[in-house]
């Protein structure tokens, strides 16, 4: 009767992996498994650029908690994570407390802001179904209001996008693809609307091969996405931003900033007193935080160095779903007995999306991919993280099925 | 080689019918006809509550005049019109002027504002494509909004509409239909959602058989429609409106006000130096402006008087494509010889929507009709003013064909 209690914290690649793995490690009379999450719902977070332009719809992004676990062996508490407390082995919540034996930390990532004026306040982040349809929908109400304006402000047509990186580029593919529909919808003139990606570094996708870099350049110029590199955001205001290039200060006027340069981990791991390291767990190779064995952590909160470059390994779903793969064996293994196992990332290379009809990439040896090729390839992966969590039904539910359209 | 100029301003019910029909009874030789209008489209400007409640999309609404008219037979200019001078005989555009022989004046509606203060800069009105889907984005804006503050705001959602007559309702039961979807959408519990109508007088729908009225407000206050009837508006601000109801004043907090129970004749009638009664033409059995021969006014602008009441029919589309019939005829046969027609109104009736599943009205005869026979009515009615404007064909493309759904 003496069974441990085995919580873990966030439904996202990371603590829901964990969940579905355990689930299937561990029967009824091993452990009581409680999962805690805002919503009742897990969604892609890889796929919310798609939903915030409007190409997606967010229900194909998200799926109920309580159609992937096993509520005969996971209780699902729907609640917000106020605090974590390692040495009293317990969890605050904002409706009760929890105790556990074990815990996963799986709080995911949360805008880095990097202290630049105004950009909490007034700039858009892509971080949470709740904040993609919001973004849907302020760009499409800017259409629906430049037409019914005595003086149609340019401003409302001028969408930025902050970061050149992975989000950056993908959300900017999918927005080239989602403007020409809403030019039409709201009888507006194509070339009346600019779209301005605003990088600080000289290149976009910093580490990518050069050729990618380049395809991907071309193929958003010619959907009409201007590139600012070099250029520092400095100011963001509801009505517009100030960049700095070549030393020159720049406002540019625009109604739509949507900031997708930086993350961060949960701020609730660097206020827990878990030992960290800029917010962010610098795991054991069993993944257990170095202060506090009985904590493990997975996915964004959780630093894993490429020993080849000496630098973190970039925060991705493919690395927090192998990540829980190693913490639910190592966790089943501690409370049935068994050994622990090593982390070691397997990288299956990347494939970054330019729109449904477009994508560039590398795959396993470096293999580049471009195009048609790539967009098939990112569509697997995207159905793989599917399947990982929910199996052929929730790939055949919410899966990317269509290869020539979407 | 003297033949007359005919223009006419605005595509509307009343103007487009009287192109329509007058490019049946004249041939190229008879007369130079133009039409002039601020659109390239024609919309069934009856069907625009249901556009802005996001019932129906825009695109079902409106049809390209160049598909309309006979482009050998008639002129179209899409422009705005700035000013008509009668006495010279011509009529200003923003970017040119025309002359005439004969004038047809269909320049439709504006929203009444009665001085309400607040009420032109804080308020929408349905009264145009642009307008409707800016309305339906709005709205819908609102609900995106919603859960993404810290301190969900209730005036979000909280919806007033101003005016219990046909409109307001109308507007009402596609609102009251789209409201659960919306919640739906944002993952909004229903019961945190305000529909209010507010209405001067003691009824809605005033001159409705009142068992008419009973049946809209029960099919209404089921859907969670609340009224406030004898309600003054005395105030609209951008975060709510101030009612006086019995004596006494109470604040709605509300960022949504739609205006529904006004309108008045296009202002270029009042300035143009016609003679008019309020704003509009009192127009002689013939549709001939009293102080202008030249001039036939349909629609909106003209005032027909019912003479068992003595009052003015209110301006339907129904009365207006009956006048534009009449009016095509007489400048016929002013150009070609003939006898003019003198006006008389045949009144088939009216079926008020109460949302895609509901209407009630009464029709030739005073037949009641309610539910499911009223809304067949109803898209009868829909179908029957598209085929007047553009034939079987136009019936096919945009016609309300499913009698069971829309």
């Amino acid at each position: 009767m003496n069974k441990p209690n085995i919580v873990i914290l966030g439904a996202g690649y990371g603590g829901l992996t964990t969940a579905v793995k355990l689930q299937k490690e561990l029967g009824v009379n091993d452990a009581h498994i409680t999962l805690v999450n805002k919503n009742d719902y897990h969604y892609e977070s890889t796929w919310l650029h798609e939903n915030a332009a409007g190409t997606l719809h967010h229900d194909r992004s998200r799926v109920k908690i309580q159609d992937i676990i096993n509520s005969a062996k996971i209780n699902f508490v729907q609640d917000t994570v106020t605090a974590i407390k390692p040495d009293e082995k317990k969890v605050e919540l904002e409706d009760g407390m929890l105790e556990y034996d074990y815990l996963v930390v799986g709080l995911g990532f949360e805008a880095a802001t990097f202290g630049i004026p105004g950009l909490l306040e007034n700039a858009f982040t892509i971080g949470s179904i709740n904040k993609a349809r919001l973004i849907r929908e302020h760009i499409e109400y800017q259409f629906a209001k430049y037409n019914n304006e005595a003086e149609p402000k340019p401003e409302r047509l001028t969408f930025v996008v902050g970061g050149g990186g992975f989000t950056g580029i993908e959300f900017l593919g999918e927005l080239a693809n989602r403007i020409p529909e809403l030019c039409e919808e709201y009888d507006i003139d194509r070339s009346k609307v600019r779209i301005i990606n605003v990088e600080a570094m000289d290149t976009i996708m910093p580490g990518f091969d050069p050729a990618l870099i380049e395809y991907a350049m071309n193929s958003l110029e010619a959907r009409g996405v201007e590139f600012k590199l070099g250029a520092f955001l400095k100011e963001v205001r509801e009505d517009g931003i100030t960049i700095e290039q070549n030393g020159e200060k720049q406002d540019i006027p625009s109604l739509t900033t949507v900031w997708a340069a930086g993350v961060r981990a949960n701020h609730l791991v660097e206020e827990s007193g878990l030992e960290h390291n800029r917010g962010k767990v610098d795991v054991t190779p069993e993944l257990r935080a170095p202060s506090h064995e009985d904590v493990f952590v997975v996915g964004d909160c959780a630093l894993i160095w490429n020993k080849e470059t000496d630098r973190p390994y970039p925060p991705t779903a493919q690395i927090a779903m192998q990540e829980a793969e190693v913490c639910a064996h190592n966790i089943a293994a501690l409370v049935k007995g068994g050994e622990l196992e090593h982390f070691e990332f397997n990288d299956r290379g990347t494939v970054c999306s330019l729109g449904h009809n477009d994508a560039m990439g590398a795959v396993l040896g470096g293999k580049k991919l471009y195009g048609w090729t790539a967009t098939v390839m990112k569509k697997m992966i995207d159905n793989r993280a599917l399947f990982k969590i929910g199996g052929l039904g929730l790939v055949l539910k919410k899966g990317k099925l269509n290869i020539f359209t979407k």
